[in-house]
C-alpha cells in the first residue's frame, strides 16, 4: 500500500541511531488470536516500534499464526517477551497509557492519540525513562485493575455509534501518531489557491479533455509510434492532472484544442 | 478497543447533519479478499465515511466474508457500489488522492495523510465538490494509469525498510486523519512540568508505594470491609496514579506513610 520514501531508502531503523527514537513498549494483555498479535507486530514495525510484551496469550507462545500475520516483522515477533501478570510486564516502565473503550468508575485523564503520542515522546526523550501502551483482550478490553495502573487513558474519538477498533488498528493509530512526533516527521500540506467563483474540474470533464486531446494528437500523427503511445499519453495526462484545473479552464483548453485542430485541417 | 466518548453518545452520524462532514469516497480497485473489503468498511464507518466503491472485486459481490469482517458496518457494505473501471468509479469526483507504494515515472505531488486529509476537507467543504481516495489491489497496488487519474499521491511516511500496510490499515490512517480535521475534533495535549533533576516514578516504584500504603491501611482497619476493599484500593491508587509522581515524591510519600504509621503504633 502507501509508503516508501525513496529519499530515505538507505535508512535502517534496526539501528537505533537511524530510527525515529525510543518508542513505547506495546503490552497486549491476554490476547486471543495469534493473527491479531502478528498484525500488531506488523503495525509496530511499520512505525519503528520493537518492544512487544504479551501477558498470558490465550493460545500460547510462540504462535505460527502470529508469525504469518506479521508479514515480515519477524524480529518483533521473535523478540516478544512473555509475562504472567500485567504488573510484571510494566514493572520497568515510567509512563503508561491504557487503551479502553468502556467508561470506568474512576477518574483518569483522557488523551487523544496525538496527545498520548506527544507525552510518550516527551517522556521517552529523557534518559532512563521508558514508556508503554497497554491493550486489553479483543473481546473485553482491559480490566479496571489494569487501567488503574496507567497514568492516562487513551481515547480515540471515533463514530460514537461505532467506535470499536480491531486491536491491530488501535496499535497502528497510536504507533503512527507517535512516529509523527519524530523531529524530522513530514509537515503539513502545500496549498494551491482557486478563485472563489469557480470549482475544480471533475474527473469526467478531465477525461473529456484527455480524450479530445489524444484524438487530435492521433489524428495529427503526434502519437504515431505505437510502442511509445501509452507512456506519452500518461505523461500528457499527468501534466494536466497536476495543474488542478478548474471546470472553466478545461473548457478553455478544449477550445484551444479545437481551434488548433481546425487550423491544421484547413 | 479504545473509543466511546460518553458525552457524544447521543450523536448519530447516520444523520449527515450530526456527522463529521462530507468525507471522501473510498475506491478499492480490484480488491482480492472479501475480508479486507469488510475491514475497510469497518475502518470507514469508525471514522464516519460511508461511500464505498469497488472496481471489479476478484471474488464477486456481494461477498459474505466482507459482511462478516465489517463487524457491524453493514450499511457501508450494503451501500457499496460496483464499477467496471476506475474511470467510471471516479467520474463524479472533483479531487482524487491515489495511494501507492512504488516510485513512479511520473511527476505527482506527494502528500502525507495529514496533508491529504486537509485537502480532502477543504475541497469537501465546498458545495457540489466531491472527493475520493483510490486504493490498489492488495498484492500489486495501483496501475500507473490509475495513479495518473489522481490529483495527488498519498505517501505514508513509515519505516523505510518495512512500509507495506494492509489495505484496511491504510484506509484507517487516511480516514482517521480526515476525521481529525473536523471543526470540533479534540485538540492537543495537556502538559505537566517536571524539574530537570528528577524523573517520573516507574511502575515498580508506584506499586511499592501502593502496597506499602495498603498494608498500612489494612493494619489500621481503614480497609476492613471486604466487599468494599477492591473499589477503595482502586480509587486510592487512582489518586496517586493521576498525580504524575516523581521518584523523589514517591520516597517522600513512603516516608510520610511510615512516619504516620509509626506514630500510631506508639
Amino acid at each position: 500500500m502507501a509508503g516508501t520514501d525513496s529519499t530515505k531508502a538507505d535508512t535502517d531503523w534496526s539501528d537505533p541511531a537511524q530510527g525515529p527514537g525510543v518508542g513505547p513498549a506495546i503490552i497486549l494483555v491476554q490476547p486471543q488470536l495469534g493473527e491479531n498479535i502478528g498484525m500488531c507486530a506488523r503495525a509496530m514495525w511499520n512505525c519503528g516500534l520493537t518492544d512487544l510484551r504479551l501477558v498470558r496469550p490465550r493460545d500460547g507462545w510462540p504462535n505460527r499464526h502470529a508469525l504469518a500475520a506479521a508479514s515480515g516483522a519477524d524480529d518483533v515477533i521473535g523478540g516478544a517477551r512473555l509475562f504472567d501478570s500485567t504488573a510484571d510486564a510494566i514493572a520497568d516502565l515510567h509512563y503508561l497509557v491504557a487503551t479502553t473503550a468502556r467508561p470506568r468508575d474512576m477518574t483518569k485523564r483522557l488523551v487523544t492519540p496525538a496527545a498520548a503520542a506527544a507525552e510518550l515522546r516527551r517522556h521517552g526523550n529523557r534518559q532512563r525513562v521508558t514508556t508503554g501502551v497497554l491493550f486489553g483482550r479483543e473481546s473485553r478490553g482491559l480490566h479496571n485493575d489494569d487501567v488503574a495502573l496507567a497514568d492516562v487513558v487513551l481515547h480515540v474519538p471515533l463514530n460514537p455509534a461505532f467506535s470499536s477498533l480491531n486491536i491491530a488498528q488501535a496499535v497502528l493509530l497510536i504507533a503512527y501518531a507517535w512516529l509523527q512526533t519524530a523531529d524530522d516527521a513530514p509537515g503539513a500540506a502545500t496549498e494551491i489557491a482557486h478563485p472563489a467563483d469557480t470549482r475544480p474540474a471533475d474527473k469526467a470533464e478531465m477525461m473529456g479533455l484527455f480524450e479530445h486531446l489524444e484524438s487530435e494528437l492521433d489524428d495529427c500523427g503526434f502519437l504515431r509510434v505505437p510502442e511509445k503511445r501509452p507512456t506519452m499519453v500518461r505523461n500528457i495526462r499527468n501534466i494536466f492532472g497536476r495543474a488542478d484545473l478548474t471546470e472553466q479552464e478545461v473548457r478553455t483548453l478544449r477550445g484551444i484544442i479545437s481551434g488548433l485542430s481546425t487550423k491544421r485541417r484547413r
